[in-house]
């Protein structure tokens, strides 16, 4: 298992008129835990898309809404690697409010394209060679 | 069953740098498929929260990205009820594009929620009278 | 003078928290106002992207927030050019409620680049042709 | 005087298929600017809002956009209030990417609402009094 940790504080913008955060927006909520995770890995998602013409397509997408998140709350990601990525990367995160109760738990599942190609490609060695040790 | 269709149009503030509509946008069209699933039925989601104080979060989310959309496609959105709300509500969405591939397919169930006690109620009578002749 | 008139329903992730839609997502309607005035002219911004290999970066944008617009408002985007685009196209956007009263008023001045070269460059025919009949 | 600056790292879902940063995200950018801004001062716009039941819709946004972001960019916004505020506040932002070259400015202007009544008022001691200070 390989987990990261990173807060986020909810912006105005992000609410709906229930005073929530709009239920779409955790997508992007999602995406910033795992980039920074990736970045914790020392591997930047830019780097793989400009420098390694990798490209990550979403492919599914799950979210169980636990509780509201309000204006300003600062949130906590938790992004979790179960298991070592194949021809599939997934991302498992669970959103936690400054009383440690969850706001919302989920799972991205993504998958590596060759930009030049355009063909789909297994886990690129510049990511499961930084994984592999936590792995084993 | 119940099944509604409409046309929405991608923005250009809707796509990524990969060129594709972000994955998490895909939520905030499913919200227009079901509002205007609704206001088919003569009903607004607008009135059901300011006139009889019900408001309805999403509990659950569930997409599955079959192929990139990109800026300006026109794309028609297939909203179904499969079954008549009880404690919940699942509006399943289907997303094509104009050759009719498709997009993305998923589903969104919400909850009602009386405003004023702030408790979880079954689907009101102004949802499920409308939806009785559908459902026989 | 080029008047162009497109009809955007507020969606409920455009709202925030006070129950208005969030002053940054206006930004989005003047781009869909934008985009159909092109279209009415038989141009996509697409095609001039894709085809003629144009972008039109944002240079400014300037917005007079008149009264709120609220979910699920139909409103009404009144965009203007009011001169012949040169070395930037500036389009005035007005927009409206559903009782006529003015939501807000701005402008978006944008300009041309290449995207091959990287330089700016003036109004591509493909725009000014078709404005010209217009502006005598 | 009183100027604040914090930091900002973009997000994939804010870039547009040019690459750049979607010109109307730059208004939430600006949201967390003067929030944060508010907060280093012990004032929360939450609690001014939910507290002393004031909110401050914006009036007018501007911004001349000199060079576009780039997605996973770390931006600087320096956020100025150059005068006391009066009947509105007007909030100046400048953002800077990390080669200090910059990548826009503008300023937003807001007023007070006292949600009650409904009517505007004036700024309120809570920000007035923390400012004073730096206005000598």
């Amino acid at each position: 298992m390989f987990i990261h940790s990173v807060k986020i504080r909810v912006r105005y913008g992000e609410t709906d008129q229930m005073g929530y955060v709009y239920y779409g927006n955790y997508a992007e909520y999602f995406e910033v835990g795992r980039v920074e995770m990736l970045r914790s890995l020392g591997l930047t998602y830019k780097d793989l898309e400009e420098e390694h013409g990798i490209i990550m397509p979403v492919t599914s997408l799950n979210i169980r809404y636990v509780r509201p998140a309000f204006y300003d709350n600062e949130l906590k990601l938790i992004t979790t690697l179960r298991e070592i990525p194949g021809k599939n990367i997934i991302f498992h995160v669970e959103i936690f409010n400054a009383e440690e109760k969850m706001v919302c738990a989920g799972s991205v599942r993504l998958c590596f394209i060759d930009k030049k190609s355009g063909t789909r490609i297994n886990t690129p060695p510049q990511i499961s060679d930084r994984l592999k040790p936590y792995f084993s």
